[in-house]
Protein backbone atom coordinates (compact mmCIF):
# COMPACT_ATOMS: atom_id res chain seq x y z
CA UNK A 1 0.00 0.00 0.00
CA UNK A 2 3.13 2.41 1.03
CA UNK A 3 4.60 1.64 -2.47
CA UNK A 4 1.64 1.52 -4.52
CA UNK A 5 0.86 5.53 -2.88
CA UNK A 6 5.10 6.34 -3.36
CA UNK A 7 4.48 4.93 -6.90
CA UNK A 8 1.70 7.04 -7.52
CA UNK A 9 3.10 10.75 -6.47
CA UNK A 10 4.99 11.54 -9.41
CA UNK A 11 8.41 12.45 -8.56
CA UNK A 12 9.17 15.74 -10.45
CA UNK A 13 6.35 17.55 -8.15
CA UNK A 14 7.36 20.29 -5.89
CA UNK A 15 5.87 22.95 -4.54
CA UNK A 16 3.06 21.21 -6.14
CA UNK A 17 4.47 22.32 -9.44
CA UNK A 18 5.17 19.66 -12.28
CA UNK A 19 8.89 20.47 -12.23
CA UNK A 20 9.50 18.36 -15.39
CA UNK A 21 6.66 20.36 -17.29
CA UNK A 22 8.27 24.08 -15.47
CA UNK A 23 11.80 22.86 -17.00
CA UNK A 24 10.18 21.70 -20.68
CA UNK A 25 7.96 24.94 -21.06
CA UNK A 26 11.33 27.67 -20.28
CA UNK A 27 13.11 25.40 -22.99
CA UNK A 28 10.27 25.48 -25.25
CA UNK A 29 9.89 29.19 -24.91
CA UNK A 30 14.08 29.82 -25.30
CA UNK A 31 13.65 28.33 -28.43
CA UNK A 32 10.90 30.06 -29.76
CA UNK A 33 9.40 33.38 -28.12
CA UNK A 34 6.55 33.71 -29.92
CA UNK A 35 5.19 30.53 -27.60
CA UNK A 36 5.38 33.32 -24.83
CA UNK A 37 2.42 35.47 -26.28
CA UNK A 38 -0.80 35.20 -24.08
CA UNK A 39 -4.17 36.66 -24.75
CA UNK A 40 -6.28 36.55 -22.32
CA UNK A 41 -9.61 37.62 -21.98
CA UNK A 42 -13.13 38.22 -19.99
CA UNK A 43 -16.59 39.30 -21.04
CA UNK A 44 -19.05 41.32 -19.06
CA UNK A 45 -22.80 42.22 -18.60
CA UNK A 46 -24.36 45.03 -16.60
CA UNK A 47 -26.96 43.46 -14.61
CA UNK A 48 -28.55 46.89 -12.85
CA UNK A 49 -27.18 49.56 -10.72
CA UNK A 50 -23.89 48.30 -9.17
CA UNK A 51 -24.06 44.83 -10.21
CA UNK A 52 -22.61 43.12 -13.23
CA UNK A 53 -20.79 39.95 -14.44
CA UNK A 54 -17.65 38.61 -16.01
CA UNK A 55 -17.53 35.14 -17.63
CA UNK A 56 -13.97 34.04 -18.50
CA UNK A 57 -13.31 31.13 -20.79
CA UNK A 58 -10.95 30.93 -23.83
CA UNK A 59 -7.22 32.59 -24.33
CA UNK A 60 -4.52 32.25 -26.63
CA UNK A 61 -1.21 31.06 -25.56
CA UNK A 62 2.14 28.83 -26.66
CA UNK A 63 0.51 28.95 -30.03
CA UNK A 64 -2.46 28.09 -30.04
CA UNK A 65 -6.23 28.91 -28.95
CA UNK A 66 -7.26 26.79 -25.07
CA UNK A 67 -9.77 24.49 -25.17
CA UNK A 68 -9.01 22.96 -21.58
CA UNK A 69 -11.86 25.00 -20.01
CA UNK A 70 -15.24 22.96 -20.55
CA UNK A 71 -17.20 25.68 -18.48
CA UNK A 72 -16.26 28.95 -18.30
CA UNK A 73 -15.57 30.78 -15.05
CA UNK A 74 -17.89 33.40 -13.76
CA UNK A 75 -17.41 36.47 -11.31
CA UNK A 76 -20.25 38.97 -10.02
CA UNK A 77 -18.98 42.13 -8.94
CA UNK A 78 -21.12 45.10 -6.52
CA UNK A 79 -20.90 47.39 -4.13
CA UNK A 80 -21.84 47.72 -0.37
CA UNK A 81 -24.54 49.12 0.87
CA UNK A 82 -22.35 52.76 1.78
CA UNK A 83 -21.35 52.52 -2.18
CA UNK A 84 -24.92 51.61 -3.63
CA UNK A 85 -24.85 48.06 -3.78
CA UNK A 86 -26.10 45.12 -1.60
CA UNK A 87 -23.01 42.92 -1.25
CA UNK A 88 -23.80 41.34 -4.67
CA UNK A 89 -19.74 40.29 -4.63
CA UNK A 90 -16.42 41.90 -3.93
CA UNK A 91 -16.41 45.44 -5.55
CA UNK A 92 -13.16 46.15 -8.40
CA UNK A 93 -11.00 47.23 -6.53
CA UNK A 94 -11.20 43.75 -4.27
CA UNK A 95 -10.88 41.96 -7.32
CA UNK A 96 -7.44 43.35 -8.02
CA UNK A 97 -6.41 43.22 -4.68
CA UNK A 98 -7.01 39.31 -5.27
CA UNK A 99 -5.50 38.94 -8.79
CA UNK A 100 -2.18 40.99 -7.00
CA UNK A 101 -2.30 38.57 -4.07
CA UNK A 102 -2.90 35.58 -6.28
CA UNK A 103 0.22 36.13 -8.67
CA UNK A 104 2.62 37.29 -6.16
CA UNK A 105 1.67 34.02 -4.13
CA UNK A 106 2.21 31.99 -7.39
CA UNK A 107 5.04 33.95 -8.69
CA UNK A 108 6.40 33.36 -5.54
CA UNK A 109 6.36 29.63 -5.71
CA UNK A 110 7.15 29.19 -9.50
CA UNK A 111 10.59 31.03 -9.13
CA UNK A 112 11.45 29.37 -5.54
CA UNK A 113 10.69 26.17 -7.44
CA UNK A 114 13.10 27.10 -10.19
CA UNK A 115 15.69 27.70 -7.20
CA UNK A 116 14.95 24.36 -5.53
CA UNK A 117 13.13 25.97 -1.87
CA UNK A 118 10.61 24.31 -0.79
CA UNK A 119 7.72 26.32 0.59
CA UNK A 120 5.89 25.54 3.70
CA UNK A 121 3.31 28.52 3.42
CA UNK A 122 2.77 31.50 2.00
CA UNK A 123 -0.17 33.97 3.72
CA UNK A 124 -1.06 37.27 2.32
CA UNK A 125 -2.53 40.56 3.60
CA UNK A 126 -3.16 43.20 1.31
CA UNK A 127 -4.30 46.99 1.60
CA UNK A 128 -5.07 49.77 -1.04
CA UNK A 129 -5.71 53.08 -0.06
CA UNK A 130 -7.91 55.21 -2.17
CA UNK A 131 -9.78 58.49 -2.26
CA UNK A 132 -13.20 58.36 -3.98
CA UNK A 133 -13.33 62.20 -5.05
CA UNK A 134 -10.58 61.45 -7.60
CA UNK A 135 -13.89 58.44 -9.06
CA UNK A 136 -16.42 61.35 -7.85
CA UNK A 137 -14.74 63.25 -10.45
CA UNK A 138 -15.31 66.08 -7.74
CA UNK A 139 -11.77 67.07 -7.69
CA UNK A 140 -9.47 67.14 -10.33
CA UNK A 141 -5.99 66.99 -8.50
CA UNK A 142 -7.03 63.22 -7.09
CA UNK A 143 -6.27 60.29 -8.71
CA UNK A 144 -9.07 57.75 -9.41
CA UNK A 145 -7.44 54.59 -8.67
CA UNK A 146 -5.39 53.51 -5.88
CA UNK A 147 -2.82 55.71 -3.96
CA UNK A 148 -0.72 52.68 -3.13
CA UNK A 149 -0.77 49.31 -2.47
CA UNK A 150 0.79 47.07 0.67
CA UNK A 151 1.47 43.63 0.59
CA UNK A 152 2.63 41.51 3.80
CA UNK A 153 3.61 38.31 3.04
CA UNK A 154 4.10 35.66 5.21
CA UNK A 155 6.22 32.91 3.88
CA UNK A 156 7.70 29.71 5.43
CA UNK A 157 10.44 27.35 3.48
CA UNK A 158 13.66 25.66 3.63
CA UNK A 159 15.93 28.19 2.99
CA UNK A 160 17.45 31.12 4.79
CA UNK A 161 15.87 34.53 5.65
CA UNK A 162 18.22 36.39 2.95
CA UNK A 163 16.99 34.39 -0.01
CA UNK A 164 13.76 34.84 0.84
CA UNK A 165 14.18 38.36 0.84
CA UNK A 166 16.08 37.89 -2.96
CA UNK A 167 13.29 36.14 -4.16
CA UNK A 168 10.42 38.75 -2.52
CA UNK A 169 12.58 41.31 -4.86
CA UNK A 170 12.18 38.79 -8.07
CA UNK A 171 8.74 38.32 -7.03
CA UNK A 172 8.25 42.20 -7.27
CA UNK A 173 9.80 42.66 -10.40
CA UNK A 174 8.06 39.61 -12.33
CA UNK A 175 4.68 39.10 -10.89
CA UNK A 176 2.60 40.15 -13.99
CA UNK A 177 0.07 41.80 -12.00
CA UNK A 178 2.80 43.95 -9.69
CA UNK A 179 4.19 45.41 -13.01
CA UNK A 180 1.36 46.08 -14.52
CA UNK A 181 0.20 47.74 -11.44
CA UNK A 182 3.68 49.64 -10.71
CA UNK A 183 4.18 50.41 -14.39
CA UNK A 184 1.66 52.52 -16.65
CA UNK A 185 0.05 50.53 -18.53
CA UNK A 186 -2.31 51.28 -21.90
CA UNK A 187 -5.43 50.57 -21.70
CA UNK A 188 -7.63 51.35 -24.84
CA UNK A 189 -12.06 51.99 -24.16
CA UNK A 190 -13.76 51.94 -27.56
CA UNK A 191 -17.39 51.88 -28.15
CA UNK A 192 -18.61 49.47 -30.41
CA UNK B 1 -51.69 44.68 -7.02
CA UNK B 2 -50.83 47.07 -9.64
CA UNK B 3 -50.77 50.27 -7.41
CA UNK B 4 -49.22 48.15 -4.62
CA UNK B 5 -46.12 47.14 -6.80
CA UNK B 6 -45.96 50.94 -8.08
CA UNK B 7 -45.64 52.13 -4.04
CA UNK B 8 -43.19 49.56 -3.45
CA UNK B 9 -40.69 50.84 -6.24
CA UNK B 10 -39.02 53.76 -4.85
CA UNK B 11 -39.40 56.93 -6.79
CA UNK B 12 -35.12 57.91 -6.65
CA UNK B 13 -34.31 54.43 -8.60
CA UNK B 14 -32.45 55.31 -11.90
CA UNK B 15 -30.41 53.01 -13.45
CA UNK B 16 -30.61 50.69 -10.40
CA UNK B 17 -29.17 53.09 -8.46
CA UNK B 18 -30.78 55.10 -5.59
CA UNK B 19 -30.11 58.51 -6.84
CA UNK B 20 -30.88 60.00 -3.28
CA UNK B 21 -28.45 58.21 -2.02
CA UNK B 22 -25.69 59.03 -4.30
CA UNK B 23 -26.66 62.94 -4.48
CA UNK B 24 -26.20 62.45 -0.43
CA UNK B 25 -23.13 60.74 -0.65
CA UNK B 26 -21.73 63.73 -3.23
CA UNK B 27 -22.96 66.29 -0.65
CA UNK B 28 -21.11 64.53 2.64
CA UNK B 29 -18.24 64.33 0.41
CA UNK B 30 -17.90 67.86 -0.50
CA UNK B 31 -18.19 68.61 2.98
CA UNK B 32 -15.55 66.59 4.64
CA UNK B 33 -13.15 65.13 1.83
CA UNK B 34 -11.75 62.76 4.96
CA UNK B 35 -14.33 61.05 4.63
CA UNK B 36 -13.65 60.00 0.96
CA UNK B 37 -10.91 58.04 1.95
CA UNK B 38 -11.03 54.32 1.95
CA UNK B 39 -8.63 50.98 2.23
CA UNK B 40 -9.86 47.87 0.77
CA UNK B 41 -8.22 44.35 1.86
CA UNK B 42 -7.90 40.97 0.73
CA UNK B 43 -6.14 37.78 2.84
CA UNK B 44 -4.76 35.22 0.41
CA UNK B 45 -3.77 31.57 1.36
CA UNK B 46 -1.51 29.35 -0.71
CA UNK B 47 -2.86 26.19 -1.35
CA UNK B 48 -0.60 24.35 -3.77
CA UNK B 49 1.20 24.92 -7.05
CA UNK B 50 -0.59 27.32 -9.12
CA UNK B 51 -3.91 27.29 -6.23
CA UNK B 52 -4.47 29.98 -3.72
CA UNK B 53 -7.65 31.85 -2.23
CA UNK B 54 -8.82 35.18 -1.01
CA UNK B 55 -10.76 36.14 1.57
CA UNK B 56 -12.47 39.70 1.01
CA UNK B 57 -15.04 41.17 4.10
CA UNK B 58 -13.98 44.24 5.74
CA UNK B 59 -12.92 47.57 4.83
CA UNK B 60 -12.93 51.39 6.15
CA UNK B 61 -14.06 54.24 4.52
CA UNK B 62 -16.67 57.01 4.82
CA UNK B 63 -15.10 57.42 8.31
CA UNK B 64 -15.68 53.81 9.73
CA UNK B 65 -15.07 50.57 9.23
CA UNK B 66 -17.62 48.45 7.31
CA UNK B 67 -19.51 45.59 8.63
CA UNK B 68 -22.07 45.26 6.23
CA UNK B 69 -20.78 41.57 5.12
CA UNK B 70 -21.77 39.03 7.48
CA UNK B 71 -19.85 36.31 5.41
CA UNK B 72 -16.50 37.13 3.29
CA UNK B 73 -16.31 36.27 0.20
CA UNK B 74 -13.83 33.91 -1.50
CA UNK B 75 -11.99 33.73 -5.20
CA UNK B 76 -9.36 30.74 -5.65
CA UNK B 77 -7.31 31.66 -8.55
CA UNK B 78 -5.67 28.97 -10.50
CA UNK B 79 -3.86 28.38 -13.71
CA UNK B 80 -4.95 26.50 -16.75
CA UNK B 81 -3.10 23.11 -17.29
CA UNK B 82 -0.88 24.84 -20.42
CA UNK B 83 0.50 26.88 -17.54
CA UNK B 84 0.87 24.40 -15.10
CA UNK B 85 -2.41 24.28 -13.20
CA UNK B 86 -5.57 22.61 -13.58
CA UNK B 87 -8.10 25.07 -13.88
CA UNK B 88 -8.72 25.66 -10.28
CA UNK B 89 -10.22 29.44 -10.69
CA UNK B 90 -9.63 31.97 -13.45
CA UNK B 91 -5.79 33.38 -13.06
CA UNK B 92 -4.50 36.62 -11.72
CA UNK B 93 -4.39 38.07 -15.34
CA UNK B 94 -7.98 37.53 -15.93
CA UNK B 95 -9.33 38.81 -12.70
CA UNK B 96 -7.62 42.07 -13.20
CA UNK B 97 -9.50 41.90 -16.33
CA UNK B 98 -12.87 41.25 -14.98
CA UNK B 99 -11.50 44.10 -12.34
CA UNK B 100 -11.33 46.22 -14.87
CA UNK B 101 -14.80 45.41 -16.67
CA UNK B 102 -16.66 45.42 -13.52
CA UNK B 103 -14.92 49.18 -12.50
CA UNK B 104 -15.87 50.93 -16.61
CA UNK B 105 -19.33 49.26 -15.94
CA UNK B 106 -20.07 50.36 -12.71
CA UNK B 107 -18.26 53.72 -13.44
CA UNK B 108 -20.31 54.50 -16.95
CA UNK B 109 -23.76 53.62 -14.73
CA UNK B 110 -22.79 56.08 -11.60
CA UNK B 111 -21.58 59.02 -14.03
CA UNK B 112 -24.18 58.42 -16.88
CA UNK B 113 -26.96 58.54 -13.63
CA UNK B 114 -25.23 61.65 -12.48
CA UNK B 115 -25.93 63.06 -16.20
CA UNK B 116 -29.76 62.03 -16.09
CA UNK B 117 -28.48 59.08 -18.83
CA UNK B 118 -30.41 55.75 -18.77
CA UNK B 119 -28.93 53.08 -19.63
CA UNK B 120 -30.47 49.86 -21.36
CA UNK B 121 -27.38 48.09 -21.69
CA UNK B 122 -23.93 47.61 -21.11
CA UNK B 123 -21.40 44.52 -22.66
CA UNK B 124 -17.74 44.87 -22.44
CA UNK B 125 -14.89 42.50 -23.92
CA UNK B 126 -11.64 42.98 -22.87
CA UNK B 127 -7.55 41.53 -24.38
CA UNK B 128 -4.81 41.87 -22.63
CA UNK B 129 -2.11 41.15 -24.03
CA UNK B 130 1.21 39.21 -21.77
CA UNK B 131 4.49 37.79 -23.01
CA UNK B 132 5.82 35.26 -20.74
CA UNK B 133 9.22 35.81 -21.16
CA UNK B 134 8.52 38.98 -18.39
CA UNK B 135 7.33 36.44 -15.85
CA UNK B 136 9.48 33.82 -16.15
CA UNK B 137 12.60 36.32 -16.03
CA UNK B 138 13.73 34.90 -19.43
CA UNK B 139 14.50 38.47 -20.98
CA UNK B 140 15.25 41.41 -18.91
CA UNK B 141 13.76 43.55 -21.92
CA UNK B 142 10.58 42.03 -21.31
CA UNK B 143 8.03 43.47 -18.97
CA UNK B 144 6.08 40.66 -16.89
CA UNK B 145 2.40 42.41 -16.91
CA UNK B 146 0.10 43.39 -19.81
CA UNK B 147 1.54 44.68 -22.63
CA UNK B 148 -1.97 46.84 -23.38
CA UNK B 149 -5.86 46.14 -22.86
CA UNK B 150 -8.40 46.33 -24.93
CA UNK B 151 -11.58 47.17 -23.41
CA UNK B 152 -14.66 47.13 -26.61
CA UNK B 153 -17.91 48.55 -24.90
CA UNK B 154 -21.60 47.93 -26.37
CA UNK B 155 -23.38 50.23 -24.57
CA UNK B 156 -27.09 51.21 -25.37
CA UNK B 157 -28.73 54.29 -23.68
CA UNK B 158 -31.47 56.80 -24.22
CA UNK B 159 -28.77 59.51 -25.54
CA UNK B 160 -26.85 60.84 -28.39
CA UNK B 161 -23.81 59.06 -29.60
CA UNK B 162 -21.78 62.19 -29.01
CA UNK B 163 -22.83 61.89 -24.90
CA UNK B 164 -22.06 58.14 -25.21
CA UNK B 165 -18.39 59.15 -26.51
CA UNK B 166 -18.17 61.79 -23.21
CA UNK B 167 -19.18 59.54 -21.12
CA UNK B 168 -16.42 56.67 -22.32
CA UNK B 169 -13.65 59.24 -21.97
CA UNK B 170 -15.09 60.23 -18.24
CA UNK B 171 -15.07 56.91 -17.62
CA UNK B 172 -11.29 55.81 -18.77
CA UNK B 173 -9.87 58.73 -16.87
CA UNK B 174 -12.31 58.37 -13.68
CA UNK B 175 -12.34 54.64 -13.47
CA UNK B 176 -10.28 53.64 -10.33
CA UNK B 177 -8.84 50.62 -11.65
CA UNK B 178 -8.35 51.98 -15.20
CA UNK B 179 -6.47 54.65 -14.02
CA UNK B 180 -4.64 52.16 -11.56
CA UNK B 181 -3.57 50.23 -14.81
CA UNK B 182 -2.46 53.28 -16.93
CA UNK B 183 -0.73 54.82 -13.99
CA UNK B 184 2.13 53.90 -12.31
CA UNK B 185 0.64 52.67 -8.60
CA UNK B 186 3.57 51.84 -5.89
CA UNK B 187 3.05 48.27 -4.83
CA UNK B 188 5.01 47.33 -1.41
CA UNK B 189 5.65 44.18 -1.02
CA UNK B 190 6.81 43.28 2.92
CA UNK B 191 7.97 40.35 4.05
CA UNK B 192 6.17 40.36 7.78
Amino acid sequence: MTSQAAKQVPSDLFNGLNTRQLIETVEVLKRDTTLAKFEFRARNEWIDGVENRSVIQGFYGAGAEDESRLVPFTYTSGEPPVLLGANEGANAGEFLLHALAACVTSTAVMHATARGIRIGSISTELRGVVDLQGALALDPAVPAGFQQITVNMAIKADCSDAELDDLLELVHKHSAICDTVCRPVPVVLKRV
